[in-house]
């Protein structure tokens, strides 16, 4: 069986800026990513044969990044039983209020694990795929593991920034 | 060429007490109407192949009914540049309003007609579908304006009602 | 009979920046267009008559952009039974939200067509408008299947840059 | 000149039940009323002549209900320069929003004088046209004292009632 | 009797420059105002005492215009039985649609008429009180009637230039 | 000094329902209770007055609940510099949505601390005022802290209930 | 190591008639599940420990249900780094729209997959968590494949219903 | 015992800037304030155990400000009888809209108190929390009482700026 790897999907080049976070943290925590432009409305077939080939190929998770009437995560969990991760784009006039209702409310039967609009959501599709990678992956695991209590450190360290700085006034 | 016909889609079949209004109000007008229950989420490739042969056998509007996060519409815009109808069910704890924007944000390139969340939208779509087709069909052009009076001379009637009924107490 | 057109309306010039999109996309599938400052308030009447004498002259489709207590869709589809589009514009401080419901909420009987706000519906509305077109017109029909194929197209390039640029990394 | 009167316009017969809170607010006050059922969207002529001849007649002020898109109001105010009121109805998926939404965001130029939603709105609909007569009638005015002082005095015969009540247990 | 006025009250001078659109359309339809900073909840009593003052002055009707949960208008409605109009401020993290709930939504008894949130709403509120004084000032009815003709005027000149510029081009 | 006590304000009686909840649990904590109907809108000048004569009596803490444009909470707040709880009532066509933004978005200065709509807020607004007195209550500070374990013990009940069901099934 | 499984954990008892759809799915699925009433506010150190002692004991997806301010997906996701699934559950006068934005905005770092709110969501949770345990357990994917395609036919067998109905009519 | 205190937490350093006006208002009402960064879900135990440390020294009143799915308060709430106030910072895609419902909609048994959205809230979560300690402390509900007087002498101050501005005009 082939490496596996997450598959980075936005509905438009647009989306990138906000994409990239997503792609900058799974290769922070080590994790094989394939980031692809592809449209639920613009390329249909062309997306539901790339999730085919992709889980054939050894995908485990898929991360679908689309703003407006957000149709992308759900077409692509429509061709897959592998976990498809949604990221509302935070665009257009409802800054995202529409991409959220359009990914997170899924019928019975195909879920899309969605998670916050925008920047923090796209940081948090990364952490959440590498969480679900981590099930079969131990080294994953303590990985996510050490990450997350060097975060609390930051915490930590930027309170103590602020009680310096109150200090100081 | 074959007869052209509109064909109604749904997301479920309990989608149909609303979708009925559709079927009643075309049938009413005398247009021929195919409908089916198909899912985007479910029976994606079924829907695809169903959109595709249908065009293929004369269809010439789509218009489809979806709760939740709605993608039917979508997903049929994807696949045709036959006119595509959207309406948004009344269901779910958001009573559609959901529904409502994910059908009618749609992307550029992609457009779906949407029109209002539930009863009210299910008629409009029939008649927003013969509106389009009248454009071919002089005589649909006629039955239309001659329905048109009648509703208006309805409205007549009831103001009627009410004098009388204000006149009599 | 003359000509056919499509008949683009705007409550307020300051709409023309939002409307120039619909313009520009309905010159370039060559189709023939007429746009009018024409408001659903401040004008009524004339509003009316345009309407009344639009369909005479042969205009097949109506597209109407307005803001806020959008009304200018509804009351065109009140004076015809042709298609009507509704662009809720973009402005004000529910940034289109109150133009969306006022536009797409309509009573059964009198339909109006909507899209998305702003942008992509102003867009939308030129597509929308042409695919009910192209219903009599075989060519535009093939327009319409040629811009799709090259909007698939512009997807798939934009993923071959993207591709490149992360190889290049 | 004619009698002063207020004219309560509603889109649909449907709305009496909510409307009737202010024909009997009205007839409370001692004030003529004239109620017609009559539609921006299917009657819209009629409905624009009924406003010409009733302004000419010695209509004072407009109360216009209508639920969803409620453009109503809307229409009559474009029809004269009266003061109108209009009250969103409670009705339809979304309880009234769309209403509210529709009826109070007016542009510049074309006010709607816009109450609460549903009940509590029907009673002020009534209360505000007739504090908007009294400016030219002394005695409605005094009414409306008089009225006001009879409610403040059942608020604190509310208030006995519950400390009588709080009091007994 | 007192020369009737229009009492323009607001909660902020942070509000002024919405409200100025108030103060000079009332001047430009010579309605005599009187305009005054004053909170519902920083100056409860001295607000009390304004109305109650300037109603036996001759104050006609009051324009209140406040944002957030903006209780200015249905504190000033408390104290009066004369007309009060509503400006919901554009301001705050929720761009007024607080303030248009806050305003607009009163109970049964209390009338508070509406107008939109922001410049459209502040310029609707003057028109508004016109109108409601026209009721006994004919020759104000006359400067409403010319007032309105004229927009209609400049909606025409504007798509005059629409025409213009299009054939220029 | 007089006896430290809590007044629960309600706009209407029709409040009284939801207000139950919070007379109750003050009982329940053993705290003196003073509960009025008094209204902001139809008794402002009675309110203000109760507010300023209950401050004097030892009132420490207000508690107010209103629906709709709730503005009692705010009123109380600008009448007194003690402790003022807004409770939203869940009530009319909005659910409540309208009465939490006009009872939690006030302007800087005049503080209403808002508690959520409908019972969950009724129960808390009666603990946030124990919690406020418990400041100077050692005992009342004891029976919080006692109550908050017999919360906690219910839900362990609550679990151990939910184990056996499940082991039974 | 432990045998792998879900625990499922709500916030309140009152939850579980729509939590009981995920504990029948992942039954219907062979999932092991633990299911809790365990409260981010009311048994905060218990849910902690709970989690802890989960996750040491082979837990491997925790699925959170909670309604209103919904933080005990959260407060689970703060306490491992094994993936969170939270349903926010329909309830409150906000109908559980307060539960999702609770549960899905979550801040960078601490992941909480979000499903749809009420029952489509309480399914897709079990579905989710299946799908996520299939990345190292091959026979459950191929369970869920199997799965996929009867829920395939399901739909299927409703469209013949359909239009076995629509052809005896 | 110890010096009372405020302790006011955020959870995260970006939340100073508005959090600043807090400790300002606090610290010109002479109260003295414990500011710290500790966050619900990076840092809960620590969280938890400020909470219990800080009470057992005299804190009496805990301010929390957080944005998205703002937790803090909630979480301390759970940590503390002591009464706990939220200010839902203005920020991400929903502009404090999230934050506002995940502070306010607490379930019945663990109250947070909470205020505006952004500045205004920042501002009088100060004051509340300075009216909550004033129970205990005779000479800061005097300090209340004359702030409260100078913002209405600040106002009047800016009404007699406007008089003399128009008079100049």
């Amino acid at each position: 069986m082939s490496t596996p790897f997450v598959a980075v999907l936005m509905g438009s080049d647009s989306d990138l800026p906000q994409v990239q976070t997503t792609l900058d943290t799974l290769n922070g925590l080590g994790i094989r990513v394939e980031a692809r432009v592809t449209s639920a409305h613009r390329t249909p077939v062309r997306t539901h044969e790339f999730v085919k080939d992709a889980e054939a190929r050894g995908c485990q998770v898929f991360i679908c990044a689309a703003g407006l009437a957000a149709h992308l995560a759900g077409a692509v969990a429509a061709a897959t039983v592998r976990p498809v991760i949604g990221i509302p784009v935070e665009t257009g006039p409802l800054s995202g209020e529409d991409a959220l209702l359009s990914t997170v409310m899924m019928p019975g039967g195909i879920p899309v694990a969605t998670v916050a609009i925008g920047k923090a959501g796209a940081k948090n599709a990364a952490y959440l795929a590498a969480q679900m990678m981590s099930l079969a992956d131990p080294s994953l695991y303590q990985r996510l593991k050490d990450d997350r209590e060097e975060n609390a450190r930051a915490v930590e360290a930027k309170d103590a920034a602020l009680q310096a700085k109150l200090a100081g006034k």
